[in-house]
């Protein structure tokens, strides 16, 4: 099972989770703190939660340049646009996929470099057409292990959408998600595919957990129950060969 | 402000922090996961999530040895009790001067080791005497930066106990409280002393803060309600001369 640890990253990556408990929505901090401007980005701000994040951005002497969105979605009113008001300069980012607004549109491939780190963009489609992984680079000066931060690509031990595109990364990459109703902070690639219920259960036993009372607790507002009930959630036909990898 | 990182661990010491939403409280998972029998310890497990704690530990094939608690207070009724009956052989400890029972009973100076790990017992009294901080060890196998397991002795940008036993570490040491209300999930010594209310406001400042609107939105169940209005965690007179340290 075992060998994980959420340390030894390169020591100039300033990394924070933060948490929005009505929404169980976190959003991530990171920034290269080795770099004179200190520049930092946020992954899935919420707008609650804007004064908060830019009051640790300000303590830490971080200069914010970039707003990511992994996603589109009810449950989290983004607070990308009560951040460029209140912090000039800031530039919005999301997948062109999503069909949404915002200054720079990313996809599969490209790159969003913060100082001398940056992240990969990897297209993780299933619970929205648009969703996006944000993962750590591949390199000597960036973190290690790696960190995927999944939207609602995954949720940990739970039923998000899992897919090839998170899967080849490194086993003991970090996983790092939108959502939490469990109480989990953070897994690893390797732990969700042994343990994640879509990717250990057959099918038809699959969907027996989606619609038994062992799927996560659900908080009223969260806004993913459309989501769970359209069936963007269920099982995809293919998921049974990702346990052939 | 700004040199820190979650980062540079020895790459051995596993590490994952918890969450119980409905007290807000965290539980702290470490393990010495270069020791062949990768020996493990929880800090502040909570009842209601004994089981989802015991079955991280089981996939991850950690073996639970012990499981602490840095204090005794209503809004976190212990999982120990609960851990003991369901994996044998865990031993609990506790402070001496909480007066509570346990099967290891430690003060300042104490070491508790797990592995080659090890953890070192610093009384912060305050919100309640036998209130204690638990530090991994330092040297040059040990998690660097350091990590602070501090109960209740701080909430982040917020107004618990701050104390000399915290404020004497390395300013990069990781502050890990046991609860928090406003989504931090870390901090660190370098900033609380910088940012935590207690420590930037004098002390008629801090009154007023305290019985102001201000103070930290504490959900209705977490029962810290009556040690604050006992004065538990008014401010102390000695708390201004922290600021000439
Ligand atoms: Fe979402
Ligand atoms: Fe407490």
């Amino acid at each position: 099972a075992s060998s994980y640890t959420t340390s030894s990253h390169a020591s100039k990556l300033l990394f924070r989770q933060l948490f929005e408990k009505e929404s169980s929505t976190y959003t991530y901090l990171l920034a290269d703190i080795s770099h004179p401007d200190k520049p930092a980005l946020l992954i899935d701000p919420v707008d609650k939660t804007v004064d908060r994040d830019l009051s640790v951005i300000k303590e830490l002497g971080l200069k914010l340049v970039y707003a990511l969105n992994t996603h589109v979605h009810a449950d989290h009113v983004t607070g990308t646009g009560l951040i460029k008001s209140k912090a000039l300069g800031v530039k919005s980012i999301i997948s062109k996929a999503s069909g949404s607004k915002a200054d720079i549109f990313v996809g599969t491939g490209d790159t969003v470099y913060f100082g001398n780190l940056f992240l990969e963009v990897r297209a993780t489609p299933g619970h929205t057409l648009g969703c996006v992984t944000y993962v750590t680079g591949d390199g000597p000066d960036q973190p290690n292990p790696r960190m995927a931060f999944t939207g609602d690509a995954i949720l940990i031990r739970g039923c998000g959408r899992t897919d090839f595109q998170i899967f080849t990364l490194p086993k003991d990459t970090l996983i790092y998600p939108a959502h939490d109703y469990k109480g989990f902070t953070v897994s690893t690639v390797g732990e969700e595919m042994q343990y994640n219920p879509r990717l250990t259960k057959d099918e038809e036993a699959f969907k027996n957990i989606m619609e038994s009372k062992s799927k996560p607790v659900i908080s009223k507002d969260d806004g993913h129950s459309g989501a769970r009930k359209s069936g963007l959630w269920d099982a995809r036909p293919d998921f049974q060969s990702l346990m052939n990898l």
